[in-house]
């Protein structure tokens, strides 16, 4: 099994021999000439097999072969068009499929849910996932790469400090703990120790919605910088967000093809990004004749509205205060103002980050969570912060899988993620 | 605010003025010269503060400063004996830092874990947690590197199918679920799809021990190859362990020398690493005069004594079948061994990788699981795996926390990780 190699290799092997191995994924005849097309998980080929060429019992293999049956090839490897061919040489079976579920008929998302571990081999779902390991690569590397430490926020956390409703509770010895939300808290304490931090990782959420936007388990990266303001905050949104999407288009082109996606607008994902404030998005909506309260949270037509008047992701900073955690700072200028800032994507697809500058006057802060009815004694390591050394400091969250669904063209962010979690499903 | 710099790029200013932001580390006086030293997260640098030179109110201010009172300074790079000061011309107090709880005395382990948001900040635990943020990064360089997918494998797991002893269970709704231990499952689906794959998350274990190499919470990376045998599998673990060992050895010199640890053993670890048998391991201990009966699994001393014969992590392959996992391949040769192996670290501290070949045939895997008293129901859709293109398949696991351990010298797997959790700890 040693010397096989890789079909995303295969233009090195140009005029030479190889082994190969993977799975049947088409065949067809034409005469006396058959094709098979394998994939091995990296790409895929089409195997010519020919009369005279090919063993004997190669040929009579082929009739037997099925869809996903695992095979092992050796041919030569042949330019073609601007393509690469196998002229197969010889042909083992490793294994035989008999009526693999999924196939190139029409099938139902939950049919195909339950099936999710085959799912993944369709060239649809594989694009999306590899897609989603492109960005995340390109996610960490930008961080990595502007100096940020990664410190992994816990997921166990303890008593429910902001209410238990949308909280998973874990059975924890003779004690329980909560599944995360967020690694902000921590990172606030860690951004003083290093600078700049961030955290990547899975955070909960026990919400009965059961929208094309929620998932119960979702992966989310967050980083925080000591003496950052509200407007470094949106710069680092804006630049770390250029990164990452144009990254993942310029090394993804094949595959948000398979999805016959149109990159038009993810490639306008440069600085700089329109940034506007949440009253002047007000009087955008009442501009188009939406009825729009101020103090009230946008919900999704109106977020799809407002995203019509541009065409890149863009800020909407200086949310009331009201709606926003207790640790968001207040605009000095205005009180009932945060110094928040969402970005929204454009066509539709809603906010993929959320962040803001942190309040760091410890009496404020106090003030804060009296106001939120949250008792302070679980928050006194928290506010330990503001006590020593405390700094202006600012932040963001991208969920993944919200991008994704943005940069895939997806309605549902279920296809996102390799085995979803959502209100009825935790299975396979 | 915006056009400070990091003391991790000082270099770049050498002889230019310079804002700086961070936290009061040290202080003292000699004579009529005063020395601050500044911390910023990204390293420390010493102002020196000279009548003539500096504001007058910054020499006052001086005598007021506390340690890890966060500062603004303003003033020239200079270099000096191959290392650079700030000849500071002005500084401003953000905050004044009364009564630090963590001082350079000692305090105990207890004390300084209820102050872990604090403790961070401290030079050793900034050291190791720079260091684990350069072990990850090269362990996803390297799989990144290698052409693997990144699969996320799920946090929620159904149905407690191995027996709930270690499991953590949580509410789910009307219904139940566990927090996953392993992605092994799930990534053996993928890597049919993705040919070579890996995951690297959180992994939980409800374990009532409290040993110093226990947590109830800890990161583990995990990857699976189609069409690997034993022998791929610890091929692949001998590159990626020289690898990410190397790379973090030479990107974080200067953080191994703030923990005093002896790299040269670290350094060893080159290809090839030893590879001995399990049969071959007893007879090594058996030779050190260490009763162990055939079929047992080492203990924490067994695998000192082993650890003693080598200079660098060592393969130890072919485990019983009876204590592996009813996924483990048997060894062809020998029905009573399974194609398993672990990596043990050199100087004690035990296993950090673990692994082999799995399973492919579905008839010899159903009479595991009923050899195992598992029911089948609950695996159908791994079950799968093998009726639709199964292929032979390798992977291991990677506990970054034990890895870490061993890396930066430490007894303790507790300060590898920014928050640990722990039998009777959750905060902060």
């Amino acid at each position: 099994m040693k010397h096989r190699i890789y079909i995303s290799d295969i233009a090195s092997y140009k005029d030479q021999e190889v082994t190969l191995q993977g799975w049947v994924y088409n065949k067809r005849s034409s005469g006396k000439i058959k094709f098979l097309i394998i994939r091995d998980g990296t790409g895929m080929i089409q195997g010519i097999l020919a009369q005279g060429k090919c063993e004997e019992c190669a040929l009579k293999m082929f009739d037997e072969l099925t869809q996903e049956s695992s095979v092992q090839v050796k041919g030569f490897v042949r330019e073609f068009k601007n393509n690469f061919e196998l002229s197969v040489k010889s042909l083992e079976l490793i294994h035989k499929t008999l009526d693999y579920p999924i196939t190139p008929k029409e099938h139902g998302t939950d049919f195909l849910m339950d099936r999710r571990h085959l799912w993944l081999r369709s060239s649809r779902q594989h694009a999306i996932l590899k897609i989603r390991s492109e960005l995340i690569k390109a996610c960490r590397d930008y961080f990595d790469g502007q100096g940020f430490t990664l410190i992994d926020a816990p997921i166990f956390t303890p008593s429910a400090c902001e209410g238990t409703t949308t909280l998973f509770e874990v059975k924890y010895f003779d004690d329980k703990v909560y599944l995360t939300q967020s690694g902000q808290l921590y990172l606030e304490a860690a951004c003083q120790a290093f600078g700049k931090v961030y955290c990547f990782g899975p955070t909960f959420r026990a919400e009965k919605s059961k929208t094309r936007r929620h998932l119960t388990e979702f992966w989310m990266i967050e980083p925080e910088v000591a003496f950052n303001d509200l407007n470094d905050d949106m710069d680092l949104a804006e630049d770390f967000l250029e990164y990452s999407v144009q990254r993942t288009i310029k090394n993804r082109k094949k595959e948000l093809e398979t999805l016959e996606r149109d990159t038009k607008i993810l490639a306008n994902t440069k600085a700089p990004l329109p940034r506007i404030s949440y009253d002047e998005a007000i009087d955008l909506l009442k501009k188009e004749g939406v009825d729009f309260e101020w103090g009230g949270d946008f919900g999704g037509t109106d977020e799809t509205v407002l995203a019509n008047h541009f065409d890149k992701p863009f800020f909407v900073h200086r949310f009331p205060s009201a709606i926003k955690a207790f640790y968001m700072k207040e605009d000095p200028k205005s009180q009932k103002h945060s110094l928040s800032m969402d970005v929204l994507a454009p066509e539709g697809y809603g906010e993929i980050i959320g962040g803001g500058q942190r309040e760091e006057r410890i009496e404020t802060l106090l003030a804060k969570l009296s106001e939120h009815e949250l008792d302070p004694k679980y928050f006194e390591w928290y506010l330990d912060l503001r006590r020593y050394g405390s700094v202006p400091h600012a932040g963001f969250g991208m969920g993944i899988e919200r991008c994704l669904a943005w940069i895939c063209g997806l309605q549902h962010v279920r296809e996102t993620i390799p085995f979803p979690r959502m209100l009825y499903r935790t299975t396979p």
